[in-house]
């Protein structure tokens, strides 16, 4: 039986729905050119001057009432939304699509909800059945995380908890860096493991980190498209900033990170957006 | 008799220009509602990342084609374009205007032609007449610039170059900050001094110093329209970036710097153009 409609649903019409759809996973799950990867979109939403958040920990309210509508119906077309271990500590987020029609909103089941997918490879998260992801397991509105992470063995409560939800560990290597001493994931084997567990398009929402990491250079080829809400205010300096790191030519000279080809801009409310490929 | 038109003139065609007139200053030269200070536009273009530059003194080009010519016909639309020192000792700009059919481009005398406004409050900027502006001055396609600045007694070299080519050093008080002991200029004052010797209209174009000083709150009322284009490209970090420094409210909380009311959003070429007041 369908869901009664909880009060902070979202609706995204159809008129807006139009410009997105070249942008989105192929409806049939396919992904025509990269048979062992998901169609992997990178979203977020920043200020005039790049930043995600006032600071760590401080969920701001950047975009618009249509743009976080818009975020919601990017949800219900990905099979998975992914975020990285400091998003999760700071933000303790709901993950999940409020949108009209799916699965907890009115909809059958589970359906067009993603899978959460949260990158903690040093088992950082601290998540009981208080945090909100579980809470909104237990109303139906939403699915169990998939943690990805490189500890041999996650506590059994943890591991307990998430079997009883319906969700779990991934395990897999983490290349460490020597130069900065820093966890680095290996983006394309990562990306290749969610694939082979059944995530056909993975939605990328950040935090800070992760964003600026899938700029570099040697992962520009993961990401299939970037869909960017940016509003028109300036949170100013001491944000947490995208911005990847400089990029130097053969010579030494600093030269732009990366760029958006074939960017399309849509005005939505007071914000724009902006769809390309890295 | 009109000039033959250069190589290097621009069009900004008709059908382009109509988004952007309700932003413009009164064709009259009015300036309704503060008689004794101009119209004010702020513009700049920016990366994703909010950089006007990869670094001090590297002009980077970052919008497209559309955009440029778009700021050229802004040029042709004001009295006046000021930039700080900063930029004039780096980039030696031309800040003059080279749309088709404005003085020197197709056009009568010096008509269309802006006044080059520099800020240069302790004497920084050693000007010759080698230097660009003045190049475009004897080629009859850009005026003298007027020099604003604290010094009282500039060299007499400056002061007879410039009267030679029909600019002029505009003395003014500076206000010293005590608090980081850099010279801040009072923006009030600075303006209603150049509305006094008759430029009813002023484009600030930089650089990073200027810009984010006049994001400041006691300085927002000043700016009458924000013109802004952003290219769909990140410069990476290190770059002479936009974001004014940081506001808190009462509690001590930051809360964002500032925001555009009425904005709208506007794709040229592969670039977007936001326009609002603040």
């Amino acid at each position: 039986m369908a869901s009664s409609i909880p009060k902070d649903a979202m609706e995204f019409p159809e008129s807006d729905r139009e410009f997105l759809e070249p942008h989105l996973p192929p409806k049939d799950g396919s992904t025509p050119g990269h048979p062992d990867s998901p169609f992997v979109t990178l979203t977020f939403a920043t200020s005039l001057d790049s930043s995600l958040a006032l600071s760590p920990g401080a969920p701001t309210a950047i975009s618009g009432p249509q743009s976080k509508a818009m975020t919601h119906y990017l949800r219900s077309r990905h099979d998975g939304i992914l975020i990285g271990v400091g998003t999760a500590v700071a933000d303790d987020p709901s993950l999940n699509c409020r949108l009209v029609g799916v699965g907890g909103y009115g909809g059958e089941g589970l359906a067009g909800q993603p899978r959460p997918v949260v990158i903690d490879p040093t088992g950082r998260w601290n998540f009981t059945e208080d945090s909100k992801l579980f809470k909104l397991c237990r109303e139906g509105r939403g699915r169990a995380p998939w943690i990805v992470t490189a500890v041999k063995d996650p506590p059994a409560e943890n591991v307990a908890l998430l079997q009883e939800y319906g969700g779990r560990y991934v395990k897999m290597d983490v290349t460490t860096s020597s130069d900065v001493g820093q966890n680095r994931l290996d983006w394309g084997e990562l990306m290749a493991t969610l694939k082979k567990n059944g995530l056909n398009s993975v939605m990328v929402e950040g935090g800070g980190h992760i964003i600026n990491s899938l700029l570099e250079p040697e992962y520009l080829s993961i990401i299939s498209m970037v869909i960017i809400t940016i509003a028109p205010t300036w949170l100013g300096q001491g944000g947490v900033v995208v911005s990847p790191a400089r990029r130097f030519d053969d010579g030494g000279l600093a030269i732009p990170a990366a760029r958006l080809s074939g960017a399309r801009w849509y005005p939505l409310g007071e914000d724009v957006i902006l769809c390309g490929r890295l």
